[in-house]
């Protein structure tokens, strides 16, 4: 018998490809399932429509993508002024060139789907809104360590900082240009630095 | 008789209009033309296709919309980086909350169709990259004026600049706030003042 929760697992990341690649409107159901190696009976069983699908990709895999990716590695750094420097240059430099060339999944499916659907956009923005949550927590933080200047704001930094690392990502695919990255990377550490009060103790 | 620069201008604001609400492939043809006052045997003798079109939007409206809010008033500034920041917040102000919560028409395009058509892609790079070389050639008049600090890289800097541009109107449409531009704003400021060799002669 088949694990169900294993099933599910499937689907959604069989989902995740499809729809990376070819935005969700354009992804059907059939080429999902045969990515999944499922039938669409098992599919229904777990998403009843296909936007159900969608708004589990967006609750559940960006969610966590997102974590996984840009905040939860934070709590390894005694500085997470550091930490935040580290991980844009640790994503950029493992993100492959197909990666690059389409850009930052979140993204995609807000740009696609927010315009045209309430649900969307209010799991959508969830998922952007605890990011910028997350890295404010992990900003008050680094101030109470004393790595950040007393007169800067975690907040408005951590506004800051995720459309940095968002609207990175969306130009490197805008203009097709890798080296863009590192450039933009220098620029970001520059901005990181300026706020930070050891910027000595910062690689 | 009917001025036939006009008509075609006509047409692309109208084009304009449809497009940046309803998205490029969902806008048709009939609609531009009621919208523009034009019969569909006008449209079609100044653009031969949809796509023809959608290439001049571009190539002519959406290039010197860029110049015109984001480049060209740089010209009257002694100090083109407080002009930088002087040009974000009046643009910042002036945008209307439904033009806030659409977004950028030139990142709402590029994400449409830069993927699905190499025509619109060309045309849409060279956009941002003249956004990016513009900004570059006032960053250097500003260093050899002596407002940007002299081992600042003027390339990088247009670079972060025009992403953060960018990015900002993303993140506000992306969420939906109007206040999060205020923020966005000053940690933009404290970005450029940080690079800047004479921050006390900003305002």
């Amino acid at each position: 018998m088949r694990d169900p929760e294993k099933t599910r697992a499937q689907i959604l990341s069989a989902a995740f490809d499809t729809i990376y690649r070819n935005g969700f409107r354009a992804s059907s159901v059939k080429e999902i399932v045969s990515k999944a190696g499922v039938t669409e009976g098992a599919f229904f069983h777990y998403f009843h429509t296909k936007d159900d699908l969608g708004y589990a990709l967006a609750d559940e895999v960006l969610k966590e993508m997102m974590l996984d990716r840009w905040t939860r590695p934070l709590a390894a750094y005694e500085n997470p002024v550091q930490g935040m420097i580290v991980r844009f240059r640790k994503l950029m430099e493992s993100t492959s060139d197909e990666d690059l060339s389409l850009g930052c999944p979140l993204n995609n499916l807000t740009q696609e789907m927010s315009p045209v659907d309430q649900a969307f956009r209010d799991k959508l923005r969830e998922v952007l809104g605890l990011w910028v949550d997350e890295t404010e927590r992990y900003l008050k933080k680094a101030q109470a360590r004393g790595y950040l200047k007393p007169g800067v704001n975690p907040r408005q930094v951590a506004e800051f900082a995720v459309m940095a690392e968002e609207g990175s990502a969306a130009m490197v695919k805008n203009l097709g240009d890798r080296r863009l990255y590192w450039s933009l990377y220098e620029s970001f550490r520059a901005y990181m630095l300026s706020i930070s009060s050891k910027p000595n103790l910062v690689h």
